[in-house]
């Protein structure tokens, strides 16, 4: 089975932001009739959506995602389904299973819940040994759908970021990736200078 | 030599914009110290630095970007050295090089005018007799490092775009590619509801 499955949200009008962000605006303002062309406008932040946070999201830092080189972007992929788990632990099977240099994806199944108040508000959150352990084990990425890996005042955002591991957030489809043996993650932010990036990130199988 | 190549501009607020596009706007507006994070605000149109456009950005189409599926935006590269052609022609040996659903990028070497008026206003265009073999050959995408394959009337983007090969324009970078046999191209446009999408470009050697 070979193939490509998108695991970005669709960017449209109304999408779903994090509580206390600006609302993402898309309208078009070039007109075909008019201008000979079509064009649509993107006002957004960047953490909208399925997006990629690198340190200075969170902390003092210079570094922005357009620094970064593509090989961080780019990795073997590794899903941990933590469904049921509103805690999400480290479990003795991680060891094997988790490579450095990989891409970390956890799969809680609150996709369902996309846009929900409980999705933003109620949502999973990583535990401090499984973040201590991804970092010790120097993976790339840790992606997860969900609008984040913890709540205030953000430990575990800070604990991997400030590791360098990148965060993505938002993610959909994992559970297409269940029954796959061996696939890379392909999660190409913009090369914006920003602290983040609304992304397309894609498994390949 | 295996690596991967970035052949996107950098998005930054005064990054020069086709004539008659609204100016890209970027600007920080969270802060760490007051709001407990950075964030940051992108304000642009679709056709700004490195992009992908579809059909419908320059005729009646109801497709967007994000209708496509992931598979139109990777592919075999093919790079064709056009260098100081300001009509850039069929060539008898492209019918060897070209295959069917590959990429293929023209290197023109504009991108070192990149943001002047000579850049957006007198640059090289595609014949139309390539753009026809390139039609008959069923390529995924032509790239260019220029802003457009033609000036208005824009005859050689109506003819591309409705045979459903998309336009990625503003590539750089291209010159890294002369010396590479085989490579890939990831251009991952974001998963927006328009008529084009800026994006991130790769070339996977």
């Amino acid at each position: 089975m070979a193939g490509l499955i998108d695991l970005s949200y669709t960017i449209e009008a109304g999408i779903s932001s994090y509580p206390g962000d600006d609302e993402l605006k898309l309208y078009k303002n070039r007109f075909l009739e008019n201008d000979m062309y079509n064009d649509t406008k993107l006002e957004t932040g960047m953490h909208v959506g399925t997006h990629i946070d690198v340190a200075s999201h969170i902390m003092e830092s210079d570094q922005l995602i357009s620094d970064y080189p593509l090989d961080r972007f780019i990795g073997k992929g590794i899903l941990l389904d933590v469904r049921g788990q509103k805690s999400i632990c480290m479990k003795e099977s991680y060891l094997d299973m988790v490579k450095e240099n990989s891409i970390v994806l956890l799969f809680t199944g609150f996709e369902s819940l996309f846009g929900s108040d409980t999705y933003f508000m109620d949502h999973p959150v990583v535990e401090e040994p499984l973040a201590d352990f991804l970092v010790e084990r120097r993976v790339k990425m840790i992606g997860m759908d969900l609008p984040s890996p913890d709540h205030y005042p953000f430990g575990i955002h800070k604990k991997l970021l400030g590791n360098d591991i990148l965060i993505i957030e938002n993610l959909k489809n994992l559970e297409r990736l269940l029954a796959v043996d061996d696939f890379e993650i392909i999660a190409l932010p913009l090369k914006i200078r920003a602290e983040a990036s609304l992304a397309r990130v894609v498994a390949r199988i």
